[in-house]
């Protein structure tokens, strides 16, 4: 397959290079459980994300300032532990967790699929990760990216059109020169009614085993691919 | 050598990790001179650099919009060329020619050097140039960066304190864990006046073999170092 004219992939992040869930579990058990902390790891994962698109919903329509995303998960931790009476915590212990997000696995594909795309591409994040997360995550885990772009350098959360626009803008790049990849349709849709092409990649266990959204493709996006070695054949890579 | 603290080292670029004169005159040469254009090529590489100084002042001091360094290096071209009377250029030539400032060589010394600071240290780009120019030269010239960051994502261009500033605020790092690493004393001398740590690296033929400035650190920098081989050595990678 040859998507004519495309010379960047920008890449949602969180669920679709990285598995968030399993490892933010691992994460908050190792820190909490041994403070004497029972819970199921992977539902207060779950509860943590439920967080997200709310916190981001108050930036998006102007309740609350501008806030990078580690901000948005401190305040939801904060919130979280209250709900659950998990006390006492100090400042290191607290921003060790919060940063669980800097440490995240990738999927078992992705090194190999990135590190094939990126001899062709372009490949930027386009996530609404901040540049800290994006960065430590990247060291850490081996992420080959050519840029680190999304919501904190565009000053504007996904879906907004301004996250993509900005991005490709900084690529300098036109739009229809980007193809968006994600796991989600919704991130998808929204890049595509900027001008951006569009690649879906399966990932159907991202929020466990019974995962009730985004199972597959629902638009006639320009690339479906089971996995990023996947996308890497289906690209020529 | 330990530098307490340090946690990133964020590079100037042109200069201190490329070689722009000899690069912008190969490229200049390669693309006038099949056109009948005769020039002493590096003397047009100076007279194109000679602008840059003269046009980011402009923005700093607001007499000009935001413009990306692409812009103004376009601008500057423009003008440049008139002053030679060197016309009919046609618009793909005029970018192509331009975008000289993408394909630049990294100093023989460049690569090894960043690859062993990498494994120690987050490494960022914290340069005039836009982001697309640091990717294109990155991707080209095999720089292994973290992240490109820089006036373009800052909206301010160096020596502004800002530029500096929002570097490191965007890595979520202090300004004392972040090391400004330049061939250029005014450069080192902004960075160390916001709190940042300073490496020098000497550069001493960057404008040529009759270099007059820059050719030793003027200040009592953190490190001072003959090359990035030299550098990594000195901070033990």
């Amino acid at each position: 397959m040859s998507i004519d004219g495309v010379k960047a992939l920008t890449f949602d992040v969180f669920g679709t290079v990285v598995n968030w869930r399993d490892s933010v579990a691992r994460e908050a058990e190792a820190i909490l459980a041994p403070l004497g902390v029972q819970e199921d790891w992977h539902a207060f994962a779950d509860a943590w994300r439920a967080r997200y698109q709310p916190a981001m919903q108050k930036v998006r329509d102007g309740t609350m300032p501008w806030n990078k995303l580690d901000d948005l998960h401190r305040m939801n931790l904060e919130d979280l532990l209250a709900e659950k009476g998990i006390g006492g915590l100090d400042e290191a212990t607290l921003d060790h967790l919060n940063k669980a997000w800097h440490r995240l696995d990738p999927w078992p594909d992705t090194i190999e699929g990135l590190t094939r795309l990126r001899r062709k591409y372009v490949l930027a994040t386009l996530s609404n990760g901040n540049v800290a997360l994006m960065v430590n995550m990247a060291k850490r885990a081996g992420l080959p990216w050519d840029a680190i772009l999304g919501a904190e350098v565009a000053r504007a959360y996904k879906p907004q059109p301004e996250a993509y626009l900005r991005a490709a803008d900084f690529l300098g790049l036109k739009p229809e020169e980007c193809m968006m990849t994600a796991a989600h349709n919704n991130d998808l849709v929204a890049a595509s009614k900027v001008g951006f092409r569009t690649a879906f990649v399966l990932r159907p266990v991202e929020y466990g085993p019974n995962q009730a959204k985004d199972t597959r493709a629902e638009h006639d996006f320009d690339v479906i691919a089971d996995d990023f070695v996947d996308l890497a054949q289906k690209l020529g890579c």
